[in-house]
């Protein structure tokens, strides 16, 4: 009872919808994320509550570098086809076309906009761990709205 | 013109609006904050983007534990009221009636629900630390929507 008003509560955080995609050597990792946050204006910081030692994590810690790709309110078919394991397939990712960003990470062609991150420090958290990381480049792709957690009838919180 | 860019995408990353508030020795000090999120399941953590030595950052700093109050959709007037400095009146804070949480924090009264949370720790990052707390209590008092920052027409992130 205490443990599901606690997740009544939390889940009344708002949240976006973001794919987080990384690479290291010749290998693709990306997944859908929410626990995303700035954390700084100058320089320019991001905070994101990773998984670890989910696949995107191991990646995040070992290349240092990864981008955060912000999705269109449309793009919720998109944010779930990377609940699953990341394919690499003839310049796209899970059928999703990605290029190479200005800092070497792979960014998504057609989602809102984009920030590419490099990893500054790692903290502990609990079954997560809390990545910082500055923002060293960016595009703005489209002005449409963009997805939020809420209005996808999906949760992640409690 | 890079730098109006980079604004632009940050502030693509979705928010809710919430009153921080925390009591130390017989002073308050309440701000409205708008980076948070949660940073892990168990045991369960957020991360909180607070402006560094704002009154509410020494505070929070000192006293070690603060409430996280989230806010109906149609309070948008006491968000914009802790813009402003705080002043403790007759068991209210700039006007709205506060109660002391189980931990000892203020929590607000007329809210949609609310976090107690202790201080795990403090993680230096720019212009703002990033606050890494425990939730130690919580209540859910309405089951009306929450306030986000997009819908307030304001704007904190670039």
């Amino acid at each position: 009872m205490e443990h599901s008003i606690r997740k009544k509560v939390l889940r009344k955080i708002t949240y976006g919808v973001y794919i987080l995609a990384v690479k290291l050597d010749d290998k693709y990792s990306a997944a859908t994320i929410t626990w995303v946050s700035q954390a700084s204006f100058e320089p320019p910081l991001l905070m994101i509550g990773l998984k670890k030692l989910s696949n995107s994590y191991k990646f995040v810690i070992d290349s240092k570098k990864f981008s955060i790709n912000i999705l269109n309110d449309s793009q919720k078919n998109m944010a779930a086809s990377f609940f699953k394991n990341t394919k690499y397939e003839k310049g796209e990712l899970n059928g999703y076309e990605i290029k190479e960003g200005k800092t070497g990470v792979p960014v998504f062609i057609e989602v809102n906009s984009f920030l590419e991150c490099e990893l500054v420090k790692v903290i502990e958290g609990g079954d997560h761990d809390i990545i910082v990381a500055e923002i060293k480049n960016f595009e703005n792709l489209t002005g449409q709205e963009v997805l939020n957690l809420r209005s996808t009838g999906w949760n992640y919180g409690g």
